[in-house]
Parts: C-alpha cells; structure tokens; sequence
C-alpha cells in the first residue's frame, strides 16, 4: 500500500507559495520587534513537563499538551506555549542578564485540539517580553508595538481594536467588592473569560452554580452582571471607580492616546486564559465580522522568573499567532503580490556547455538568484515554468548567445524582449527588484 | 522546590548572542540557496511514524528517534530528518509542481542519542533537494552550491574538502566484484559505513564475520580491502574502471574541476547512512583536526517519491547540520564579530516625558532600532548597560534636549560625544549601520 501524502492532522506543510506568506509575515514580526530594541532568542521544543504543571493554566497541561516519556524515562512536553520557557531561560542567568531585558522570538507551539478556523494543532506566535520594568512604561511598550505591527501590514485603526483589563481589578471586584471565597472568584473568572462564548442566560446559569446559596439570595450575581456590563471606567459604580487599580488603566489608556494609539478601550470582561497574568491585560481583537475573535493577547506576569528559585522580575509580555494573522491580512485586503525570491530563470539552448555554466555562475556571482531550466526543453515550456514559479524574468542562453555575449533578457510580464551584456542584465533586474519589494 | 533552569538534555537553549550567530549561519545558507535559485518550504515537526518505516535506515527509527503515541491514539514521530517530509510533499502534488524543482528549508530534527561534540538530540540541517533532474548536473549544482557556502563563510579550499562516491559502484563491487550475497552486500555496506571509527583488524574481524567460510577462503576480505584502499578512479581494479559509475563519477569530478571546484576526491568509503540513496553520494569534511568530520552529506535518491503511490521523481539532496557548522565557522576563526540588531540606546533624563516618547517614536519612524533604557539610571549605568548589550552608540533625551531639539549622541567605542538634531542621529547611525554590517 502507498504511503500517505497527508501531513499530520491539524498541522500545515509549507509550500514555497505557503512559505513565502508566512516569511513575509514573520520579516514584518521581526522588523517591528527590533525597530522597538527587542532581540530574537530560542529554546527546544520539547521542555520538561514540570516546567507546565507550575504555573500554566491546568487544563493545557491535562487535556491539550503532547506530553509523552522518552527513551530516558524523563516526561517531557512539546511546548504549548513559550512564556515558561522563556521565564527559565532568564532564571538561569537571572544574575549576569542587564535590565530591561527586551527578547522576541518566533516559536512552534503545539496544542491537542479539534482543529478549526483560526486554531490549528501546531501554530507560529510572536512572543514578546519585557523583563525588569515594574512601571507601566513597559504596557505602554508593548501595546505601542502591538499596534505598530497591525499598522506595519496596512491595516487602519478601524480593522482591530485593542482592549485593556486588569487582573487586580478582576481579584478586587470578585473578592471584595462581591465577597466571594477563593475557589469561587476562581471559577467565575475562568466562566467570564468564556463568557463572550455564552448566552446571558446559560451565563448566568453557571455563574448562579458558582455561588453559594446566601450568595445567590443576597444579589451577588446581578451585581456582578452590572459590573461586567460596564463598558468605560468611568462608568463603573464609585466603590470600584476608587481602586488603584482604575487609576493605572486609566493613565494607561491616556499615554496610548497621547502617542496615537485611538483604537483602544477598556473591556471588563478581558481575563486572558492563563493562570500567570498579576495585573494589566491586553489583547487585540479582529473587528472583521468574519474573524471576530482576539489575535493578539497578553500581560503583566510578575511571578514566574521567581518560581525558579531566584528573585522574581517583573514582566511582561504578549503572543501574537500566524493563522489569526493570516486570516486577518486576508480578509482585509492586505496581502501584497509576493513573487520569487528567484530573480531570473535560464533558459538554455542545445546542451549546457561549460560556457553556460560560467555566464550562469557570473550571474549569481554579481549578486542574481538564477535558477536553470532543464537542458533541451522548447523555449515557450521555459516561459510557462518560469511564470508558474513566479519568476519575472528568463535569460536564454546558447551558443550564438554566448559567442556574442549578448543574451535575451524576456520581461515575462510585459512579454518584451531584449538582447544585453550580462552586466546589463544584472543592472536591469536589480532595478526591477528594488522598486517591487514588497518586504 | 524551585524548578529547574536546565533546558531538556542534549537541546539547546538560544541567548540573543547564540541566536545571532544562528541568524548570522542561516541568513547566509539562506543567501546561497536563494541564489541557486531555490525556494523555501517547510513541513511540521510531528509526522506519522510510517513514514519512517518505509525507507529510512531502520536503526534510526528503532533506537534513536523520537517516537510516541498521540491521544487519538495515532503513532507519531519527532522528525529525525527532513528527506521523508519533503518526498511526502512532492508526491501529493506530483502532477501540479513545475520541475526541476528546488527547494530547501532549514528545520530543526531530532533525534535520541547520546550528546557530544557535534551531535546533539536537537539540530537545525539546512536540507537542499532538487527534484527532475536526472542527469548529473543536479549533482553538479548541489556540490557547487555546497562549495559556495563554504566559500561564502570566508572558508579557503585548504579548510575542508568534497569527497564523493557512487552508491552503484558499491553495490557492483560487493554484489558483483566480490559475489556477495544482498544480505553480506547490506551488512558489509553498513560496516564500511563505520569503517572511520574502526582500527583496521577490527575492520577486519568483523567483515571476516560477515562473509561466509568458503568466502573467507577466496579472499574475499583482501580483494575488499585492496579495493577500499584506492585513492583515485585511475588506480581501481581494471574490471571495476570499467562500470559506467566510473565514468559518471569521472564526469562529475572534471565538470567540478572547469568550474573552479578544486578541493574534490573520489573516496570509496564515503556510504552516507541511509539506505534510500540509490546513486552518487557526497559529503563535505572539514579538515581541522579537531573537528575532522562529515560536516555535510547528500546524495542522488531516485526511488522516494514513488513510494507515495506516484510516479517516481528523480531526486538529488544534502543536509548540512548547524552544529558542525558552527564548530567549523569557530575552529577557522571565520566567526566575524556579530553585534545588535538595536542601533541606539535611549537614555532618559528624568521621567519619561510625553516629549521624549515623542522623540523615541520619531527615531523608530526614521527606521531606527531603539532601546529605552530604564528611567531615572546614571547616565553612566546606561553606557554600560549598552555597551553590554552591543549595541553601538546612546541617545541622550532630556528636558534641555527637548527644549533646544538637540541630543547628544554618545559613540560607545570611541566614547565620543556630540550634540546633532534627531534627523542628522539617524543620518550617522545609518550610515554606520552600513559599513558594518557583517550579515
């Protein structure tokens, strides 16, 4: 029986074509990330399964992780995500790294789920982390750069919208402000995150099962709803309005505003999933009706560097995936025309001689990405190939061509033809080639 | 108990100053790939583990690969290699693809063994396959593009050399010359595969082992080692010069040597680990004796594709792993001195103020990369901090600054310091920026 040609079920294979989408993105990711003084790092793939039951959200590492034991007996985990890892690379040098450390990287991440629109099994996320910065300057940051990088693809203000919340908040309103014990505003928080997901009615029903019966009786629950209906700070009832918290997202959405950032709000019921979030939390969410859902989220996680045994470092950070992205920069109109990073195709006439070869090396040696056709096709199959890989010129090479030194240079757009020196060749190809970059 | 720092074992954690030198390697295999005119793809780490059952060398997927269970309950691989990926994907678009086909990518592999110099459980291999070529320029264009990475590094011909062999010729000399049988033949092929690691009575002993009684007698072993230790196409047994691998062998080393290929043998041990490879193979060694190993292998493999069910495609490819490489690049003294991908480093005077937000911002928009350092340091506490970072030269923003809309800019190699406006900053650290850039 043949093998089967599918690749594993919820991940993507990259053809040329899929490839040069993605590099495109991440060439934008990584300009954005480095024009705000962020360096790329790196770690394996697989980690340690205790590095996830610390502190990540419980049901990632029970249901969704590729967790497996190795030929060693040691229980690893292909990472669902890079904020762990991270957060012990810079607890092992906790020490001799100078702050504020600014580090991006690009990562895989895995996930065992049902795949569907927008969530795949494997996916690429931007990771972005601030280390060292207690002050909200390091919010402001990320969030500016946030947006940069939505700007950086085209888009307008009026395609996404940034939304702001604050954990402390959250654990002040569910503790405080509506007496709750511990487990309960643990579950309420995990229900309100899910609670963009639910009717109002089925909403209520679970967060009714949260609360205990003197609870349900003394009004808690309405008065939750009317907290989390609340759609401006300054519209939250006076008691709350007072907490420091308010004040912090506040001079927050004032130093966005004040920097050009118009596209940004507060959102009360933005929890973020993960268990690790301390203080302020933000995500950005696709206001195309067809991808309505956040592409970007983040926060404020003071407490894992510390986890590792050294002195904890205030920090924050945010992921930003590529499928999301993708579905965002398409159903806006926002892809470019991306064409080959091959510059020229050769077309050779009659068998490549040594002196094909050489012309084809002086090619490349002045700087062209040439690729060869295949000896003793017709000319016109050339062109068709070349345009298929979408190459935008073809060089036909024989041995008129080369005894004269003057070879065809095909604009496979305009169909025009040309006879050149090879220095001439180079010279108009990279004048094509700077004015059509794209990225 | 804190969790441990350490990254999982025989896997690589990258600090920006590793993943610079791994941008530093991949950007320039990437430039040579590009050049030769292939093109970028990639698949997703987890495949099915038939598809290593059906050709890879069955050591590697019974001991060393990485191998579990998913929770659907399907069996699946970490990729040890990228070759049964890349023939997965041609085959299910055999009809619709354009050839010849290039393509490279530069993934991560593993595979479960015990770490040591140059061979880790984690690796990134730059892969390069051209696919429909069925005449040696395939292996021609492969080796010529392996040289110019080499080359492209600042590596003399004196550092490393191309040795190649012919999988046909082997197989004749042992089926044939020595009359082995497919069972000897394959066990034999595996020993002088090891027969670098072996003293040569081991060698021996153990090929005595494999060859039968009455083969012993005939000399089978000296006829092998007589042939194993020929140097050169010229000196092989006449009825072995013979066969028309010689000859293509032949043609291959002349066609590398018109081209400027200097630093290429004939070397009948070369075998190449896997048994899909159907033709003339090749690797590059690097000849430093404290790193005398393969550092890049590849070779024609004609029958992959096909086992998808589809007609077969011919195939050439290498890998090229990134340890080696570096150890290479390092041994050589090749290695140029990598700085930050950050320009300037802002050093505030004061709070951060909406004006030097401002500020900051204008740099980025003139297309710098800019650090904020933390507020209220010594000015002296950022040079260093800078400095440590690698980043070039600090911005000095203050109220005074602001005021007269002149900033001091401070070269952190010369420890010069001059006041300009913020366009003329941007002016000088571009044009530093070009005339060092290394990469």
């Amino acid at each position: 029986m043949a093998l089967s040609t599918q690749p594993y079920k919820g991940a993507r294979d990259f053809y040329p074509e899929d490839k040069r989408l993605q590099k495109y993105m991440f060439d934008k990711l990584r300009q954005v990330a480095e024009r705000y003084g962020y360096e790329e790092y790196d770690a394996p793939i697989l980690e340690s399964l205790e590095l996830y039951l610390a502190k990540s959200g419980a049901e990632i590492v029970n249901e969704q992780t590729y967790t497996f034991t190795d030929r060693g007996g040691r229980e690893v985990v292909i990472r669902p995500e890079m904020t762990p890892s991270v957060s012990r690379m810079v607890a092992a040098k906790r020490q001799e790294l100078s702050y504020p450390l600014r580090w991006y990287s690009l990562p895989n991440l895995w996930r065992y789920e049902r795949p569907q629109r927008g969530r795949l099994r494997e996916h690429w996320q931007l990771n972005v982390d601030v280390f060292g910065l207690a002050g909200s300057e390091a919010e402001l940051e990320l969030i500016q750069m946030a947006n940069a990088i939505y700007k950086s693809f085209g888009a307008k203000p009026a395609m996404y919208e940034i939304r702001l919340n604050s954990r402390r908040l959250m654990d002040y309103i569910l503790r405080e402000y509506l007496g709750l014990n511990e487990v309960e505003a643990f579950s309420l928080a995990k229900l309100i995150d899910r609670m963009h997901k639910l009717d109002r009615s089925e909403f209520i029903a679970l967060a009714d099962a949260i609360c205990s019966a003197s609870e349900r009786e003394a009004g808690v629950v309405e008065k939750l709803l009317t907290v989390l209906d609340t759609k401006t700070l300054q519209t939250l009832p006076a008691d709350l309005r007072e907490h420091d918290s308010v004040a912090a997202l506040n001079g927050l959405l004032v130093a966005l505003a004040d920097s050009g950032v118009t596209n940004v709000r507060f959102d009360i019921t933005i929890m973020r999933g993960f268990d690790y979030y301390t203080d302020i939390v933000f995500e950005v969410v696709d206001l195309h009706p067809d991808n309505n859902r956040a592409m970007m989220g983040g926060g404020r996680y003071d407490g894992l560097v510390g986890l590792f045994g050294v002195e904890p470092v205030p920090t924050v950070g945010f992921g930003l995936g590529d499928v999301t992205l993708a579905n965002f920069i398409e159903l806006h109109n926002l892809l470019p025309k991306l064409t080959s990073e091959t510059d020229v195709y050769v077309a050779t006439i009659g068998d490549i001689t040594a002196g094909a070869t050489h012309a084809i090396g002086e090619l490349r040696e002045m700087g062209l990405n040439v690729a060869v056709g295949l000896a003793g096709r017709k000319l016109v199959d050339h062109f068709k190939i070349a345009d298929k890989k979408k190459i935008h010129y073809v060089v036909i090479i024989g041995a008129q061509e080369l005894a004269d030194e003057q070879f065809t240079l095909k604009n496979l757009s305009t169909t025009e033809s040309e006879k050149h020196s090879l220095q001439r060749i180079v010279s108009i190809v990279k004048d094509y080639r700077e004015t059509n970059r794209k990225h």
